[in-house]
């Protein structure tokens, strides 16, 4: 080491001292389920609710990564395994940083989510798997999708003509079928909370 | 919107939430320069400085994002230009979740700063460059790398047979061959602390 730089200076902060300086554990928090399952909406009511206590969070979704980081990237397997892969390589680095990180993807099959536990670490993945039938999820049709699959306008729509993989073993499973958003954002509050404060 | 879903629950966190909590101003602080100019010792110093004073920084550089989120990437040009392209990106997330966000990485032509710039935005890049000659790099070559590069074994070295564009209107330039690291630590904590916190 040349005498001009001085070792003390060379000392990364580490992830240990950030979530302590946060009074929080980082994590992913990674909610997967049909398109209008309800994903996107619980995460951002998660948030929220973590917010209000002063935790740091950060959310990742179709949004704000198809539009940028991810915006090279199609549809093909190919992409959407790349698509994922980023995004898991993404939420790790935010977990470095001792944020709370909420990943909402459709993310279909065990083996696209094994992938994404895999970057991020086992310890530090936490898949939610956000559950209602596919005609509810028809019903609500938040977008209009499932109304354009149905009329053949889309190929390879999960849960009609791909299919899509119920998690046999999630951290935890919200029903949003059979319960309101209240219900189930009050459920993962209660889960998570006491897991990511530190204080 | 289908009655089970609350319109509250669909109110998306803000950047403005989310630095107001923290009491600080997220922004990119982009270091360049030469290999050895010291890039990454001012950037690790300068956020140690900004975590002693209690706020939320992220350090991106080649040790965290060329072994996961860039794995895939190579050296040729086009890759090259990949790379900036994606940590830009990643930098813009981490700026949207308020976190001051270091990035040291040679990025030696204007081309690839300008496109970094473009993707963060400019009001919230800020462009550091550190200083040092070609002869002082080579001389620290704290990675072994100028030996290398001189005997012939790394192509396409930055500074000797591929060229470093200087900045020619940096928000900031740290001359690391005739200031000390204290020197150019306090200098850049002096300019970046005021603009960084917020309370």
């Amino acid at each position: 080491m040349p005498s001009n730089i001085h070792p003390v200076f060379d000392k990364s902060l580490g992830r240990g001292s950030k979530e302590e300086s946060l009074g929080q554990r980082g994590m992913v928090i990674w909610f997967t389920g049909l398109s209008g399952s309800g994903k996107s909406t619980l995460a951002i009511d998660l948030e929220n609710r973590l917010h209000n206590e002063g935790l740091v969070t950060m959310m990742l979704d179709g949004d704000n990564v198809r539009t940028g980081l991810n915006a090279n990237l199609g549809f093909t397997e190919e992409d959407r395994t790349e698509n994922i892969r980023r995004i898991a390589e993404v939420a790790k680095l935010f977990v470095s940083a001792g944020v709370v990180t909420l990943c909402s993807f459709v993310s279909p099959t065990k083996d696209i989510r094994h992938l994404a536990k895999s970057i991020v670490g086992e310890e530090d993945f936490h898949e939610v798997y956000v559950n209602a039938s596919f005609e509810k999820c028809a019903e609500r049709d938040v977008k209009g999708l499932y109304k354009k699959a149905l009329n053949g306008e889309i190929k390879g729509f999960t849960g009609l003509d791909s299919p899509f993989e119920a998690p046999t073993d999630p951290f935890l499973e919200i029903d949003t079928e059979n319960n309101s958003p209240e219900e189930s954002g009050t459920k993962l509050f209660e889960v998570f909370f006491p897991l990511v404060r530190k204080k």
